[in-house]
């Protein structure tokens, strides 16, 4: 049997996205077609409007309605210390802590030499800019990519980097504490975790 | 911090779909934030054509381009049998095995009286009509809705409602056979799955 086109059309759109397989995307597909047409208008131009009504802050790289950001562009936020991370996604998780008095960096991926990313394809240039113009005015850089292959490569290059900028004023440059998560099993943790866990330890106080 | 108006908004509707949470909604979306413009205007434009540029099909209700559908309108078409399913998408199931060589006709949905879904609310009296008008044509009805609680009602209902109109001439009514499906451990059968397959037993030829 020949499928619809529309249908056809929409279950391929579906499959590009991540972690959606043709069964889910089919499924999907057949699931639309019983909403109200409203609901369908709506869906398509929240994904037309996505790009065209965001933009990236000149700033810090976040994807933002607003250039400079809401968060370069509020008084209150400690300018000078930078978290850096890889993707816009993960400014929320830090956001949720209520932590981050300072502000962002998003690199937008990770230098990964085996998938062809070296830190030119990343705002890795942006970021040392950003120093070189702050110079006095930044004390921490606080590096906040994955602890992954690529996001350890990463973390290593900002390091060298910013070390070598950095000739004349002291800038911290620190890396998320790495470890045991909160309310894991010690039982099923792997060795590297652990290690992590060992090497950073704290006193009690 | 806020998030973009736009991405909130396509979020969203990613998180209206079925089987997507709010997480795997954002993954998306801050996804579809790198992938060229020309790839989210198709994603927008499948969506939008996908009720406009599809029917109902009149005789069978199955989703199609053209109305009579590719199906009823075959020529080749054995038009005395017809297989009943709930949804649009297990046509494609039967298709896929090569074996149906009638026709079918879609439910849309089954008799769930906790979902106020009665008779009335799925294309039952369309079957009906069906019938009447081909009376002496059809010689099988094959039910073949979901082994649920929801399917089981609908087949036993059809089943009456076609033996009320079926005074006169003799139409086969007849149920997808039931048991253990090819691959499965019998271990793991429940019980049900299994007193179905014994009841189902047939003869070693």
């Amino acid at each position: 049997m020949k499928i619809a086109r529309p249908i056809v059309a929409l279950i391929e759109s579906f499959t590009k996205l991540p972690g959606i397989g043709p069964k889910s995307a089919q499924r999907l597909t057949y699931y639309l077609l019983h909403v109200p047409q409203i609901q369908l208008d709506d869906f398509a131009e929240s994904i037309l409007r996505l790009k065209k009504d965001t933009k990236f802050c000149s700033i810090c790289k976040n994807i933002s309605e607003t250039d400079p950001c809401p968060i370069c562009s509020d008084p209150a936020r400690d300018k000078s210390t930078i978290l850096v991370v890889e993707q816009p996604l993960d400014i929320l998780a830090f956001e949720r802590t209520g932590r981050i008095k300072g502000v962002y960096h998003v690199l937008h991926g990770a230098i990964s030499p085996l998938d062809n990313i070296g830190p030119d394809e990343i705002y890795v240039q942006e970021l040392l800019n950003r120093i070189k113009k702050n110079e006095l005015g930044i004390s921490e850089i606080i590096i906040a990519t994955n602890p992954t292959m690529e996001g350890e490569a990463t973390s290593m290059y900002l390091k060298k980097q910013i070390s070598l900028l950095d000739s004349k004023f002291k800038i911290r440059v620190t890396r998320l504490g790495m470890g045991i998560p909160t309310g894991a099993d010690l039982e099923y943790a792997d060795e590297v975790t652990l290690t992590q866990a060992l090497e950073g330890r704290r006193e009690l106080i």
